[in-house]
């Protein structure tokens, strides 16, 4: 297998200032291409560091992929350090500099006399590397070769600014590791789980991991009270492995049934975007304690005003009242955080915003809040429909993030089993 | 300095399944407390990669800190690899074992008999490590000890469950590394820029980043239209350290001052959160594209009670005429994006909601619905007060993802520029 490692450049990665989501973008495009990832490392804006990182991955790895350190400013040293390393001289690349003009004119319409010298010098690179064009910023990505235990190993170095490396590598990197190797096919199933632990799954599955060929693999993703289960191939031909990769995925999806969420490697909100818009229904929110958290979840699907109506996030009593003809009584006699008033919420949203499904939430996220027989946690949830309305209370014992994510999560779950359970 | 490096494990972080968090808070915690992080690397589930990596970290940092591959399947292979690493034999510690029992009867109030073999196994850790309680969860927390270049070094495995981690990285580990070092103070000071380019902002603080002395230094941290900029300096005493850090970020604080949002480490959400919260000002927000995203930034703070009250997301044209009074005729005239109906959402969300201030957005997110005129990015953001709303029409490029933060951003950004410029 052709292997890349992914060596990622920035002070602000070593002190935890910014979460590094550039290496699982490149990790997923070189999986999907059929490269293999042997390894991630960060390093700081530091010149003895970045050495020794490109020396040691350039060991094992076939193609080394740097992302930082090229921006116009004094802490982006990658550049200058590539030229070194590689032993080159900075010149002006004619293209690059024609791209920093384009851009400042055409895209981010400024004026001419806006771009500074220290835009210009975006576009001197060393001379004996090969420019790769930025169609999103002005940095150009550049690609240098160099032998290595006795191999041609392939080093490409990308901005940092994640929609800038994100076009340079499904646009040019990809393509041009594709022509040079012939990489092998690896493929992956991904199912997702809710309702059931890690080690419960693992029992139910040991018989079936026992069984798996040698090229098979299965591993466990847990996250936000769901488990992620991805099947992995290594294979020389692509279809074959697919055949295979399929007839072992229908088996684990047999195994889990139970708890099967989506057989796709997709979030829980997209899946029952997919079910509404199968079943030609719509859903509406009514949100106290998830702030439109629900809401985002849903209409971050790209064509979710198809199966998307609106939410009421009613975080005062006023809204309560006002939006969703919550009874003040109601309020008073049994608190916002109660069956009643989550279940008015839903009828209140049904009835104003007019869908087939609603979700009412109201909770107490914390950390302030809780009161006696309300601990920060406590959560009512709400699913149905006009002809039926369905409240279940939860106990979560987390910070305000998580018991957010978990009071949304089950709330979709809870709209999962309303959906699948309806008669159409 | 004392140095350390972090190993994370786990095929998923290799395959780009899941984002590296875990590394981010590590190096947060890390710093704080005043250790330098040298260099994070990521391997897979394999053997040969975690001993490889273990081989390299040793050498260079004092303190290795390990998470992943802790849990109860079989891609979990680092408990018994740090075993034979450490050459020590794996037996049952009674702690470890009566925190499992605990966290299913009473935390996750499962019947003991729920309780399976592998969840038992849970609490054999190698003879020749310190256990460290795992508060979260079922996986034991293990500090081994090593001799390296003549010196002693940590190695402390945690599990990849981030919450299970963060808390052992905060209640154990930390106090055990302060305990046996005496770390040197590293200081941050971060400000947020936004309405400027990195490289404007480069070249105005040219001079100031030339006279900083030699333990000082300037970081340019770009996102989503803003620029953070964090001024680090590493001292042998914090007090003096401090108030040296503290002349120099006044400095830079003036310079910027045009731009400057908040001087402290904190997203923009917060500072406005902040900034009502002061002025004894209430929020509310009418949404349309955004669907809900920025009542999830407002509601995601802590108190957030106190200045927000609610949301109507009125995705529908339903919505937007039964929960906002938005006139149909406008909505047929000039459509749903345009500054007639953004304006009207906006009076609506004041009317029904009553708060002090108001956001209201409506506009193309892609990547379908963009329309002769209207392409995919068109968006328009009315802010303001029962006495004046103002609105602006913009025009983004990017993807859904993108143009929904970039439209929730400048709707801030709006909003916090006519509170600061209205008269209390």
């Amino acid at each position: 297998m052709i292997n890349a490692s992914i060596i990622t450049i920035g002070d602000e990665l070593l002190i935890g200032q910014v979460i590094d989501t550039n290496s699982a973008f490149i990790a997923q495009e070189m999986n999907k291409a059929g490269f293999g990832i042997l390894r991630r490392v960060a390093v700081g804006d530091n010149k003895e560091e970045i050495c020794k990182a490109l020396d040691e991955e350039k060991v094992h790895a076939d193609i080394i992929l740097i992302t930082g350190g090229l921006g116009p400013t004094a802490d982006d040293i990658t550049k200058p350090l590539l030229c070194e390393y590689f032993g080159g001289k900075m010149t002006v690349n004619e293209d690059a500099l024609a791209n920093v003009k384009h851009l400042f004119i055409n895209v981010f319409k400024r004026p001419a006399s806006y771009i500074t010298e220290r835009n210009l010098k975006q576009a001197e690179v060393p001379d004996n590397c090969t420019v790769i064009q930025n169609q999103k910023g002005t940095a150009p990505g550049m690609l240098f070769t160099q032998e290595a235990k006795g191999k041609e190993k392939i080093f490409i170095s990308m901005p940092g600014v994640p929609h800038e490396m994100m076009s340079m590598m499904t646009a040019d990197v990809i393509p041009v590791l594709l022509q040079k190797y012939n990489p092998s096919h690896i493929g992956h199933r991904t199912l997702l789980a809710a309702g059931v632990g890690e080690s419960f799954l693992a029992d139910m599955l040991q018989d079936f991991e026992s069984r798996l060929p040698a090229n098979m693999k299965l591993a466990y993703l847990p996250s936000y009270g769901m488990v992620r289960l991805r099947l992995s191939a290594n294979g020389v031909s692509a279809a074959e492995n697919n055949s295979e990769l399929d007839k072992a995925f229908e088996q684990l999806q047999h195994i889990v049934k139970e708890y099967l969420v989506t057989d796709q490697d997709e979030p829980l909100e997209k899946a029952i975007g997919k079910l509404l818009t199968e079943h030609q229904k719509t859903v509406c929110t009514a949100e106290s304690c998830t702030g439109g958290y629900i809401a985002h979840l849903l209409t971050a699907q790209p064509g979710s005003s198809i199966f998307y109506d609106g939410s009421v996030v009613s975080y005062s009593y006023r809204a309560k009242e006002d939006l969703l003809q919550v009874d003040k009584r109601l309020l008073e006699e049994h608190g916002a955080v109660s069956e009643e008033v989550v279940k008015q919420m839903a009828a209140g949203a049904l009835k104003n915003i007019g869908s087939d499904y609603t979700i009412a939430v109201s909770g107490i996220m914390g950390p302030e809040g809780g009161m006696p027989g309300k601990p920060v946690g406590t959560v009512w949830i709400c699913v149905g429909t006009k002809e039926k309305l369905t409240a279940q209370k939860f106990e979560f014992r987390f910070d305000r993030e998580r018991n957010i994510r978990f009071t949304a999560l089950n709330a979709l779950l809870m709209l999962r089993k309303v959906i699948l359970n309806d008669e159409f």
